[in-house]
Formats: structure tokens, sequence, C-alpha cells
């Protein structure tokens, strides 16, 4: 066997590894019973460590080594290269941070999703001050462990989006920013043009789940190769590229909360169920990165399943599975409902256009958090202020306010700026599409995204973790991460149904 | 840290990856889409390599030494002696088995397993038989590999019964064979004093899934720590104490598969939620043997489940749940047709006078192949010839015959007994329950089976796999396993029907 040879099959362990934790975790959040939880913690916490202690070892070291030393020459598109670059990036990461720290973190978030979940029951930030405190502080160790040139910032980014610089982030946020703070006021002071009442019926569970089960198969979620559970957050999980799973939740008194939550999660399994097969059972099948992964998701939740070809097709078909609660609605008030635009306190229950501005208020605290430009005791302030200048409303309590997303808590920092760098993709990828296949314009004619879905395919799935998120975007567009097509895509949208 | 709490650190880190293990094949048998069936298998081979590898590593076998230096003079009954008696059992038999022969037995059982499907299909033992002979031929090796005194089908039948001998099992099945082949003929005489029809309608399937969640409740099934789901096979399952689940399939039209298979795999489900908790995480937190395990299904199932005292309290619960199946059918006619014996060809559709005849048939044959006084070109032969002379019936083609089940094709030989010993264990043991607590001689008296089940908790389940099966049995009932009282019970419910 040649180096390389032995390598993949080290990693393949390793993947094995991956794929039945995400199997444990997938579980654990569907099936599940209570009495479950203290042995999956030991199982997860386990193979964990596993594949972990796997991937620092001296002999993945070594090969990595051989490896490389027998591919010199070769093309660096080719999977082998860009294997051992991702391999190579992967092991010197975790080799930089010490066994100690990792177990001091996993031991601090675990404290800190309890503290949080009752500080958030009290609404009392102070609760959750001290955990959070020890968080923040073994996030900057674990930044200066992995190394940065300009910011700790960059380096908790990385985890998520590989390559993408704080600088970067701040450059795309002020457009996004400009542009939307205005867009936004001038809805707010139309914001009666647009009734969703129609939403907020009564609709059967049962109707919405086939519902959203064949909108799913209609976008080419291939269900051979995976199913649909209910679960209390959605989420979308992959074992193989030949089983990748969706789960939603639904709320009867609230139509959208299922159908879209459905199409979201629809598009992360459509990109992970795109994945080159040849890279199964490798650390290159999986998503390129957060940003790039969540460009999919909204692709398919906003630009597909909020636009008016859509319901053109789909709409019929809602009415006949809802026929008490939809039979004298038009499609036009319905596209309206759904489009709805509303200056509001919570990120998960944000429209389109007000979404990214949540983003931006989280992004500017948390790295200022990890800079030391904020101390912890005047971050409620931080974000009442932020909210009232960003969006015009000022949360009453810190649990509508700073207590509110579940992230921070579990060490999550760096994280939220990939949601908006999705929303900003989604778009950009969008408009390739639609200059190279002009029928796109107008998608879901008669219900069938072949065209769509080849596409993405092609220029997104199927190469998986084997370019960096700023090379995969070239690639496909043509030019670098872009907010003003997005921000374009915003205000002719929603100036055609509110000014 | 001790040498005992260092093993037991490592024996932890085994029983988390025989969960994680357990998860995947549940997974596998309920939920899992057909694509996920590849990596599924890498996924389980590579934990169950993990598994293996860390059981009979060096670390082991000296911490293994170790802590018994540590332990002379402690109680024989303890917790720890049991732990490292039970160890070095474990470890000494997966170090004397060549990882070579582990890996060809997993080939020849996985094409044999391939092999029989097709065979089975066309109804011809000799497509199989090659494949089979393979198997048998692995077998034998693995019962030198193992060691034995009298005969090589002790070590294979140790795997699933420690402690069992090829010489007890023929003493046990003489005295059931004696015993059973009269009865069977003087019922077959009187065969239509029982009609069944009255299970052959059409079933809500709803109401069936519905009825067995309230049954499993009422037995002490703990759904806070389990939950039951559908399969084609069914089983139970148990990712940690706090995590046993069961499976069931429904037959429309046949109201006792589920109705019964509920109860069974209850009974298995009773037994792993009662072991104690502080064997979780080491390798004493599961049944002490399959015969153990089955005569605690088999106790719930038949003992319990198809007494006349279970249904005076159920049977109009369950004339409320199916109406117009069984408004006017009185309990007395549905005790006789839950009841109902008839010699047949199928195993898993034997009734419970003529089942252990169908194991009995199979030890005979399995254990003449191991020892090679049986050659396999003769098999279907002896099997056709065995089912005559003992059930008086003969198969009309080997897929009602020597094909029927799965086990041998899966390498599964010494396991077939384990069946038998289960049906004559539960009434050694329901014998002994009804003279410590005469008022359980009507189970369920009100749907309450608190008392029994703390006794087979007591007695049984709390153990685990601390002692041997015979030592349990004893500690029990204060004898070793015996047929009379079995044979007793079915003479006595079954002459009271049919005679």
């Amino acid at each position: 066997m040649t180096k390389l040879e032995q390598l993949k099959e080290r990693l393949a362990v390793i993947s094995d590894l991956n794929g039945a934790t995400a199997v444990l975790g997938w579980d654990q959040q569907t099936y599940m019973p209570p009495g479950g939880a203290a042995a999956r913690a030991e199982q997860l916490a386990t193979l964990g460590r596993l594949a972990h202690e796997s991937l620092i070892s001296d002999e993945i070291g070594a090969l990595l080594e051989g490896a490389s030393a027998e591919a010199t020459g070769s093309d660096g598109d080719s999977e082998e290269t860009c294997l051992l670059r991702v391999v190579r990036r992967d092991y010197e990461k975790a080799c930089k941070v010490p066994p100690a720290l990792v177990a001091e973190i996993a031991r601090a978030t675990s404290l800190g999703m309890e503290v949080w979940v009752q500080a958030r029951k009290e609404s009392n930030f102070s609760l959750f001050q001290p955990a959070f405190q020890k968080i923040v502080d073994l996030q900057r160790q674990l930044a200066h462990c992995l190394g940065f040139e300009e910011s700790p910032y960059d380096a908790l980014l990385d985890q998520y989006e590989p390559g993408m610089r704080k600088s970067e982030l701040v450059r795309i946020f002020s457009e996004l920013e400009a542009g939307l703070v205005p867009l936004v006021q001038s809805i707010s002071e139309r914001i009666d043009r647009v009734d969703d009442g129609l939403l907020r019926q009564t609709y059967s569970e049962a109707a919405q789940w086939e519902f959203g089960l064949e909108a799913a198969r209609c976008l080419g979620y291939d269900f051979q190769r995976g199913r649909q559970d209910k679960s209390v957050h959605p989420f979308t999980t992959s074992f193989s590229v030949n089983d990748v799973r969706i789960t939603t939740r639904v709320d009867q008194q609230f139509l959208p909360t299922a159908l879209f939550g459905t199409l979201h999660e629809c598009g992360h399994a459509l990109y992970e169920q795109g994945i080159s097969q040849e890279l199964e059972r490798s650390p290159l099948a999986s998503g390129a990165s957060l940003g790039i992964h969540e460009s999919q998701s909204r692709l398919w939740e906003n630009l597909v399943g909020r636009s008016r070809g859509f319901w053109k097709f789909f709409f019929p078909r809602l009415q006949q599975s809802f026929p008490k609660n939809l039979h004298d609605v038009s499609l036009e008030s319905f596209y309206r409902a759904i489009n709805r635009v509303e200056p509001s306190l919570i990120r998960v229950e944000a429209d389109e256009v007000t979404y990214n501005l949540h983003v931006l208020l989280r992004f500017n605290l948390e790295s200022a958090l990890v800079e030391g430009r904020l101390a912890l005791a005047d971050l409620p302030e931080a974000w009442n202020a932020s909210m009232k200048a960003l969006l015009g409303v000022t949360p009453p309590d810190d649990a509508r306010g700073v207590l509110q997303d579940v992230h921070w808590s579990n060490g999550l920092i760096g994280y939220f700026p990939t949601y908006s760098l999705g929303n900003v993709l989604s778009v950009q990828l969008f408009e390739r599409v639609k200059a190279e296949i002009p029928r796109l314009a107008a998608p879901s004619e008669g219900g069938n995204f072949t065209a769509l879905l080849d596409w993405l395919r092609q220029h997104i799935h199927q190469h998986g973790r084997k370019f960096l998120p700023s090379q995969l975007v070239e690639r496909a567009t043509g030019s670098a991460l872009q907010a003003a097509p997005y921000l374009r895509y915003l205000r002719e949208k929603y100036s055609e149904i509110y000014l």
C-alpha cells in the first residue's frame, strides 16, 4: 500500500467514528427517551475522543508527510492534492490545541448550557455572566493556540468558515448595514401593507407533514438516501453521502414553521446528498463551510421557496391540502403573507430583510468581546442599544434580548456570521444560475428543479470540502463574495411588495 | 487510581462502543433509508473492531492481573469479584481466537446470508450447501480455538449460554421429547376442539399499536427509559440500563403477531431495565445468557400473557379497543383461541406445546454437524425425517424445511437450544414465585404486576451478568434447571383445553 492509501484507511476509520457520532446525535434529538441522556453523553464523548486521538496520532503525521512526498507534481485540483491539503489543515489545527484545553472547554460549555437555560428562564443575564466569562476566556485561549494574524476572532471564525477574516466580514457587514437599515425603516413605515393572518389559522399537522414531504421530493431530495423526522430544533445530519436526514417541527397554528423549515433543511440535505460518491468515507465528504452550507439552505428556502414562481405551481396543491384554510385565498395574498417583514426581537423568527441585522449585531458584540473591547457586564446594554439603532426595537428583558440564542453558551463564537455569508452568497449563486440558464429566472416551472439542482451539484455540491469557500465562490461565480447582488435582490423584491 | 479503577475505565470505553453499535443496529432495522446500508456496514465493522481490539489489548491483560492481585480476599459475590471473573472469561476467550479467523467468519457469514436468501427464495438447499459447509467448517475451527472437554459443540454453546454443556442439553431435551411427543399426538387427534378464526379478522393497526403500548406500560416497562418502534423482525436492544428499546411488527389480519410480540419483547426489556444502575457502563450490565433472557420473555409472553388471569383483566379492555371484532366474543373463546395448538412446519409460528420440538430438531442436527456425525448433503432428508417423527408433519420443500431459519447462515450454531432453556426456566421461576407469593397464582389481578416484577428484579434482573446462568437459577429457585415443572405446566394447561 502507498502512504496515501494507508492514510486514507486511517481517515476512513475516523469518518466511521464521526458517522456513528452523527447517528447517536440524530437519535438523541428525535427518538431517545429522556432516561437515555446520561449514557448517550458518555458514548458521544468516547466516540469524539477516539476520533480526535486518531486524528492527532503520530501515524497520521507520518503518513501525511509520506503521502505528500509521493504526491509531488500532481494536479492542484485533484482529489488527492485537495485531500492532503485539507487533512494537513485539520491535523495541524487539532495538534495545536492541548487536550486539557479541549476538556476544559467541554466542561465550561456543558455547564454554560445548563446555566444559560436557567438564566433565560429567569430572564437574568447576571446569572449567566460568570459562566459566559469563563467561556469567552477559554475561547480567547483557544484563538491564541490556533494562531492568527490580525484578530483572535479570525482564529475562531476559521473553524466554521475556513479562510475567512474578520476584516472581510467588516467590509461585507458595512455594506449590508448601509443598505438594510434604510430599507427596514421604509418598510416599518408601511408595515400594515401586508397581513399574514391567513398563515395563523389551525393547519392540520398530518397534512403539513405530507405537504412537506411532497415539496422535498419535488426539490430533488432523495428519500432512498434520506428521511424526515420530527425534532424540537430542526436540523440536517449526514451519516454518509447516501444517508442524509432532515428534521422539522410542526406548529399547527403557524403554517410557515414546518413549510419553510423543511425547504431550508432540504437545501442543506441536497448539498450533502450531492457530494461526489468518490469522497465517501473521507474528510472531504462534507460541506466546504457553514457559510456555503447556509447559501444552499437559504437558496431553496428563500430564493426558490418564497418566490412567486414557486407558488404559482405549488399554491394550488397547498390549497388542495388545506381546502378549509385556503380555498378563498389568492396566490398574491399568500405570496405577500409569506414575505411579510417586521422588525422584531427574535432572530430565529426574523424575515429575510431584518435577519442580517440580527446577525450583524451579534458579530459586532462577539468580536468586541473576543478582542477585549467590551466587558461582559456591559453586554446587555450594548445589545439593547444596538437593537434600537439597527432595528428600531428594544428588548423588554434579557430573555428576549441577549439571552435568546443558545450559541454563546455552547462556546460558538465566530459562528453567527456564517448565516449572513450564506444569505449573501445564495443570491450571488442564484444570479449566476439565471445568467447561465435564463429560463430559471422563474424557478420551479412545472415543479421541476432538475436544472437548478444540476447546476448546484456541478458547481458546489459535488466538490464537498475539496476547495476553500473563497475558491469555491470564485469558481462558481467568477468573482469574490459580494453583498451588492443580495441588497439589490432585497430592494427589488420588497419595494414591489411594500413601496 | 487503583488497577481496578483503571480497568473499569477501559471497560467503560468498550461499553460505550458497544452502546453506540447497538444504536446503529437499532437505527438500521427501524428507520435507516436503503441507501444507508453500505456506510452503516462500515461503521458497524469499525466500532466492532475497535471494541474487540480494546478488549484483547495488553493493557487489559495487565490491569486484570493487577486488579486480581489487589482483590485477594474479597467476597465471592461482590460486584468486584464478579466483574473480574467475567472480564477474565471474556478476555481469555477473545484472545484465543486469531483475528484472521474472526475476519474469515465475518466474510463467510456475510456471504452465507446472501446465498441463504437466494436459496430460500428458490427453495433449493443445494444452492446454500457450499456456503454453509464453509460456515460449519469455520465454526468447528472456532470451537477448537476456544477449547472444550467433551464436544466441540460445547465451545459454541458456551458463547450464548456460559457454562452449559451439550450433555446437559441432551438430558433436558430427552425429558422434553418423552413428555411432548405424546402430548402433541393427543392434541393432534382433537385439533378441531379449538378455533382461532376470531383472531384472523382485520384488526386496525393503530388500535393494535395503542393496546400494545398500554399493555407494556401495565407490565412495568418504563417508557421514560425505553420506547417501541416498528421493524420487520421484532427485537429488544439496550444502549444503557436507562435506554432499552423494543420493536414489534403489526399484522392487521392476525391479532397475536403484535400483541404477543410486544409482551415477549417487553419481557426482554424488563430484564434489561431491571439491571442494577451500579453495573452501568460495565460488561456486567447485560443479561446473564440468552437462555436466562428467553426465560423472561417467555414468562411474560406465555405464563402471564396467555393465562386466563391476565385476560380476565385485559379482555374487556381489548374489546373496547376492537368493538367490532370482539363485542360478541367470550373471554373463554378468546382464551382458547390464543392457546390453539397445531403441529406445523415453521418454528416462529409454533405454539407453546410444539415449539420445543422444533428446537430439539435443530439441536440434534447442528450438534451432529459440528461433531461430524452428519454430512451436509444429508441434512434436508434428516430434517424432514425428524419433523415427521417429532411433529408428524413433512415439509413440502426446503423453504418450509431446512432453509426456514436465518441462524445457521449467520454462523449461529449452538444458539437454538437457548430458546428451550428459556421456556423450561420460565416455568421453574414462575412456580417459585407462586410458592413465595401465593396470590400470584392468578397473575395480573387488577392489571398490576408489581409484585411479580419485583421478585424477578430481586432474583434475576438486578444481577445482570454477575453470575453464571446455573448459579443464577440455583440462587433464584433453590435447584438446578429442571424440565419437569415445564412439562407439568403444559400437560395441565392443555389437557384442560383439549382433552
